[in-house]
């Protein structure tokens, strides 16, 4: 576990506690909160070599898609700008293929930003479809994205999604598909509202990630563990937040961004940037599709011996994501101060890495 | 009040004639005018110490949103640059979020600039449906833009919005309710053909700030004072104005700008580029609608002492988005001489706050 030796033990005392004490998960946190109040620390994950173990080498005997196909599902009547942040970057790191499924209102725009995507306008929102259609529609979308969907290394669902309702009904089923396809998924923004009110959707499916900022966690601690936020002991509850809903991997966004599968915590502490804009979050969440992409391969390839660190990919793709987004963060507010937007920053994504992880070494 | 201690005694002079003054406002102007000769300048306002003190310090532990959120209602099948250049204006000024309101034929376009920028396709022209539909179309924009309303710090009204009657009655309705939910609001270009045809959207509301060019000035002068526009006596004039239409703040843009909310008047003078390329004045609206939101802030959070400086955080607002677009046209003048653009102004916004206000200091 990626905690420090002393904070080890006490981790290991209160997942002993809460495997032991009787209920539910959630009932036991506040179990184990009212019997234990030793803090539990996070310990800091070394998130540049995590970095450097798992992107693949440039090798030129490797051909297109090797290094990743990820497809972001997303973009509605109103958001364009969020799943084309989350593609774009997916490929900035260095992804083969990237693609996005969105409405068709959404499509044309998506596709003017950049003709790096491959943009797929199968996406329906209620207003543009008769009720009598809408149960051949939804099948219809189903397929659209199927016939696709064992191509993909990674999905990443939510940025610019919206919330209209048989749009989140047919990404449901989507989201059913790809797990029955064991297709890893990110989810973020919309994503997350969908999934707080449907937790089934992710619950117990290991190849999750989650990427709530303050408001989508709070939410998430509510509806899961019944209970307000506790930023006291914040590690300690992210972890009986992620084993409650099974083990998914949840990344917390925050000033230090803390990751848990529910059996262990890290977090990455290194400084971005301190604007705010929106955006920011759709790079994550492209960026930690294809590091957990990465990561994947890297474990199915290695045998390394079981050392103190995480195997879990998805962990390891969310340290990555997390930490690499951060540095770009700081490179581009280092160039452009008060008027630092997403973009910019997904121009830094590149020199970033190359940073850490250099293509020739 | 920011006079100089000889005209201020001058001004002093002249706001107790127009209070004793019999008639309305505009006749008190008038009468003034005949009965006192001296001239009111306005002292040049300290604009960079204004931007420095309502310029909020960037600060880590903050979330997305709290350095501002920011709507233009604008875009309409003919005009989609104007409202692209406020909104993204207030993005490169340091705004976390930056929302535009259109026609469903600008939004498309509007997004297609840049993917920062939040649009929602929800405005409608008289050509675009039939009469038996009005009713129903103006709720349904109502509401669409209602649903929003109380996350915005600022409104930016007018920029490429167009003269169909049917959406400007729409946008009536959506001032009405800003209005009613205190979010402030800067008026520009259409905008401000709509308020001035219609006094009783702003009159009264100290969270409004009108922007008139030569043009749009005129005409407000001809409507509210009856008169023609007076260049001898300009400050006294804008007072009187600003004064007659209840206190809103009124920045009327020239070689110099002259603002005024009815109690002072300040003037900025730096120089800034002698391009007059149409667009300018769109970066103005947004700036104003960003610095307004800080200062609010800033006024709200501070206590200082009643000192000779105006605490209206409208005027303040005004004072700092005056001079920060001056500073910022006069460095891309520097750069692109007659070949000038407002994008290339934009492209300025950052360098120029940077230079004004560190982003760490």
């Amino acid at each position: 576990m990626l905690v420090s030796s002393s904070s080890s033990a006490v981790l290991r005392r209160q997942l002993f506690l809460i495997r032991c004490l009787g209920g539910g998960v959630g009932q036991s946190y506040k179990k184990i909160r009212r019997v234990n109040c030793s803090s539990m620390v996070a310990m800091e994950a070394d998130a540049e070599h995590v970095i450097r173990k798992i992107t693949p080498l440039l090798d030129p005997t490797r051909h297109k898609g090797q290094a990743g196909k990820v497809a972001v599902i997303g973009g509605c009547r109103e958001y364009t700008g969020a799943p084309y942040f989350a593609a774009i970057s997916a490929l900035k790191i260095g992804a083969d293929l990237s693609h996005v499924f969105c409405t068709k209102d959404a499509a044309a725009v998506i596709k003017s930003y950049s003709p790096e995507l491959i943009v797929h306008p199968v996406l329906e929102e209620s207003y543009n479809i008769r009720d009598d259609e809408k149960e051949s529609v939804s099948a219809k979308v189903l397929a659209e994205v199927v016939k696709w969907m064992e191509r993909f290394d990674c999905l990443v669902v939510g940025p610019g999604l919206g919330r209209d309702p048989f749009l989140l009904d047919c990404v449901s089923n989507i989201l059913r598909h790809a797990r029955q396809s064991n297709v890893p998924m990110v989810i973020d923004g919309d994503g997350l509202f969908l999934v707080t009110n449907n937790l089934d959707l992710v619950s117990g499916y290991s190849l999750a990630v989650l990427t709530p900022n303050v408001n989508e966690y709070k939410r998430l601690i509510e509806k899961v563990l019944n209970c307000e936020v506790d930023n006291d002991d914040a590690s300690l509850q992210l972890l009986s937040l992620a084993r409650s809903i099974g083990g998914v991997t949840i990344l917390r966004k925050g000033k230090s961004d803390l990751i848990s599968d529910g059996e262990i915590v890290k977090s990455v502490s290194m400084f971005g940037s301190p604007r705010r804009c929106g955006g920011q979050g759709d790079i994550l969440s492209g960026s930690v599709a294809v590091f957990s992409s990465w990561a994947r391969q890297h474990v199915s390839s290695t045998k390394e011996s079981a050392d103190c660190n995480s195997q879990n990919p998805m962990v390891l793709g969310s340290v990555a994501g997390s930490a690499l987004v951060r540095n770009a963060a700081s490179l581009a507010f280092a160039n452009n101060k008060r008027a630092t937007l997403t973009t910019d920053i997904i121009e830094c994504l590149g020199a970033s890495l190359e940073s850490i992880s250099p293509a020739e070494s």
